[in-house]
């Protein structure tokens, strides 16, 4: 991105008092552990989509406070002045591990782990989850969306009900890692490379003394890329007419073919269905027809079930604010220190509600394939010096009713978590846009049908490996 | 703001494709008028408050394309070298409308009035929009849940659930606008001056080798502002006591008294009526109780019905994404151009749906005041060249019952929308904002409490004028 507001402040205020208390104890420099992790999918879906890896890199790199910011928080009067000094040199010297963006992930598994001093992990929560969070919902939803469409392209149209310019920007950039074929947002396309796309709003039309100038002044101007928004007046008795009139005298002499109309407002499947009789029967029978309109993915789905006659869709507010499940969840909880000899001491954070007790230690996180059809079967989170070996049977068992037991064989384990930063400096080779989406398309294409489901998913199974289970319950017993 | 993302980008490609086809057409320097306005109101409340404007302000203050943004256009390969060439000195030349932030508004009204080149007015929609949507939505969700809280303390805690980082920082503006005390975000203090505020996070507790010495250490560290969380392992059990104690140990001797828990987990009412006893039992009566996790304004609206023994609020997720209802609804419709000699030509968008009729040409919204009570009882959208006279009795009537009419005397008349821009010169003194805060407390105080109920609110009435009511009609009539 261009020169931007750094966001080093843009942490809860907590972590700098919290840190300002660690500085004068031993606790500043003792290693700690954290993990990202989610605990239910947005929409009551399968699975979601990680996104905002690379903004978490530029975040991390660009850390560090300036002589502003040391005075504004000098202001606060709660500082010491050994704390702000310290400040002054502030760098994330630590190592963070993390999920590839564009990867489906499920509840429970780490999506990012950070190893530093205490004084920098917990300092780093607050834009580390924002950004995992904000990006991650809106490739989830993007993601379902998409997969609704059917193959037919959907471009993200949401900028004007976006959560303000960021959430607009990155919210096209997440979209197009889960497959969205473009965005509206110009902006979006300059700093992402996600292809920018539009044709003409209904001021358009009403600037011109009718429907039909408007149409044919907009051929004549864009011949190859004229999409005509046809409902301003009424779709069929004018709109569409005019759209073939504009095509008939302006594309058809120059050869064109390809055209295409939008419907903006009501009942898609009807006037689709009608607008295209009157295309094919005028010869456009290669103008398509796009839909936009409040959609999201069950209205798009229930559309193409009625037989819209629908090449595409443009989806606005409730894609870039995910608008029917418009948090993710992900949270950053402490797993484990390290005492002064570098042994790890797991940490448990234990609660009433069995689901929000946190899973000890430093780990990794497996994904198990079949090698009889290569999909995904499982996850498997283990102790960080456990290895899966692929040539042995290996039982999981449920986490919860231990005696659901299976054993697999002939599959293949690949480690989710990779090296990003190690000791402050980064080691991940960042991946463009289009391996990122392509990325996120084959992982996809390695899930089940039955995960991918709107309503009532399969359960993916996100397991523990026997050392960690037994961990885990050796921590909950020393507890109570 | 420091040095950010310059924002000109941030458009709808349409906005461009649009812009140069009007360039090569007499429409480019043609005058129009667009409005901005919507249609609902968020979970289905009485009205919304306005917020943003000032970034809107330094938003066309900035508009300009630079070098590197006009050779991103060229690579498009859809623009006309002439129209690049014109980009590079476009300035917005002007006029804007607004009503000042904090204000009450309801449907149908012009939150917003651009007058300006063809140009100029389509071009600044994207980003017009997308920055009065978010944070009025913002305002009107931190409204709602801070006259939950009946005067206690509400802050805005939810930067690691927003969508980007701008609805973190924006959004803790427009809460702030709307009532809440401050946020957790340091940024949003550096940058707004909404104060932030936070102490610890569960992991404060968990890095120390018990809760009393957690707790111990913070008080030591900040014995004047000492808010204790007190629900890491077993609130009553363990979390009030080791508070109790801590607050004996060191602040009792220095003579402190004021000091706080907060309870982030379980029956918030069941536990704040428990720890309160223990607390008053053990002589810390003036320890207030803040609570956290998933709070809304129906959710304290009930804690406190219930009895909870309640003295401040975190708000999170719910108040930063506005979760209940994530979109606000604003629209930029076009209503009016000029024609050579300077002449009003009125525009109109017509619908099946009666509600999306936009309302033609140039206005002006007074709000009207009773003189006996002082509070606001509907508010009356006029032509440009209308005035109220406040000497004379005002019939009002509903604009669709048309026979539901109703004859007002001894009232105020104040106009809404206030000159920003005048010839592309800010002509507004930017309040700072503690006047806006200031400003939508006392617009506030002068609604009917009807109007501010959550469910079924009293429908405040917002009428058009015969004139522009019966132009209206007539442009009705000339499209059928």
């Amino acid at each position: 991105m261009k020169n931007h507001l750094n966001y080093t402040m843009l942490c809860d205020f907590y972590e700098l008092t919290m840190a300002n208390g660690y500085f004068q104890t031993d606790i500043a420099q003792q290693i700690c552990y954290f993990d990202v992790f989610f605990r239910s999918v947005p929409d009551e879906g399968g699975f979601a989509i990680t996104a905002g890896l690379e903004q978490i890199v530029d975040y991390i790199q660009n850390l560090r406070f300036d002589e502003e910011d040391i005075e504004f928080l000098r202001s606060k009067g709660c500082f010491r002045e050994e704390f702000l000094d310290y400040l002054r040199t502030f760098r994330f010297t630590g190592d963070i591990w993390a999920v590839p963006e564009g990867t489906p992930v499920f509840p429970g598994e780490p999506l990012l782990t950070v190893r530093a001093p205490a004084m920098e992990a917990q300092f780093i929560e607050t834009f580390v989850l924002l950004t995992l969070n904000h990006q991650t919902l809106i490739a989830t939803k993007a993601s379902r969306i998409v997969r609704s469409a059917q193959g037919r392209p959907v471009s993200e149209f949401g900028s004007r009900r976006a959560q303000g310019a960021d959430a607009a920007l990155l919210g096209a950039r997440a979209s197009y890692i889960a497959g969205c074929a473009g965005t509206a947002c110009t902006q979006a396309d300059q700093l992402f490379g996600t292809p920018a796309g539009g044709t003409m709003a209904h001021s358009w039309i009403q600037m011109f003394p009718d429907e039909y100038t408007a149409f044919k002044t907009y051929c004549a101007l864009y011949p190859t890329n004229a999409t005509l928004l046809v409902d301003t007046y009424n779709v069929l008795k004018s709109g569409v007419p005019n759209a073939i009139r504009a095509f008939d005298e302006v594309l058809k002499p120059l050869g064109i073919t390809k055209c295409a109309i939008r419907l903006d407002s009501g009942d898609l499947t009807y006037l689709s269905r009608k607008a295209r009789k009157l295309l094919d029967e005028a010869g456009w029978t290669e103008c398509r027809i796009m839909a936009s309109n409040s959609l999201d993915e069950y209205i798009i789905r229930d559309l193409l079930l009625q037989g819209a006659q629908l090449d595409g869709f443009g989806v606005g507010e409730r894609l870039i604010t995910s608008k029917s499940a418009p948090v993710f969840g992900g949270v950053y909880k402490l797993s484990a220190v390290e005492d002064r000899e570098g042994h790890i001491i797991p940490k448990i954070k234990i609660s009433e509600n069995a689901a929000k007790i946190t899973n000890p230690s430093f780990k990794k996180v497996y994904r198990l394939y079949d090698k009889t059809d290569g999909k995904a079967f499982a996850d498997l989170i283990t102790l960080h010096d456990e290895t899966v070996d692929e040539s042995q049977p290996l039982e999981l068992f449920d986490p919860v009713d231990t005696w659901k037991r299976k054993t697999f064989e002939n599959f293949t384990a690949k480690e989710l978590l990779v090296p990003i930063f190690q000791r402050g400096k980064l080691v991940y080779d960042l991946p463009s846009m289009e391996e990122i989406r392509a990325h996120c398309a084959h992982e996809l294409s390695l899930q089940w049908e039955e995960v991918k489901r709107f309503e009532n998913p399969h359960n993916y199974y996100v397991d523990l490996s026997q050392k960690l289970w037994d961990l885990k319950q050796e921590l909950l017993k020393a507890r109570r």
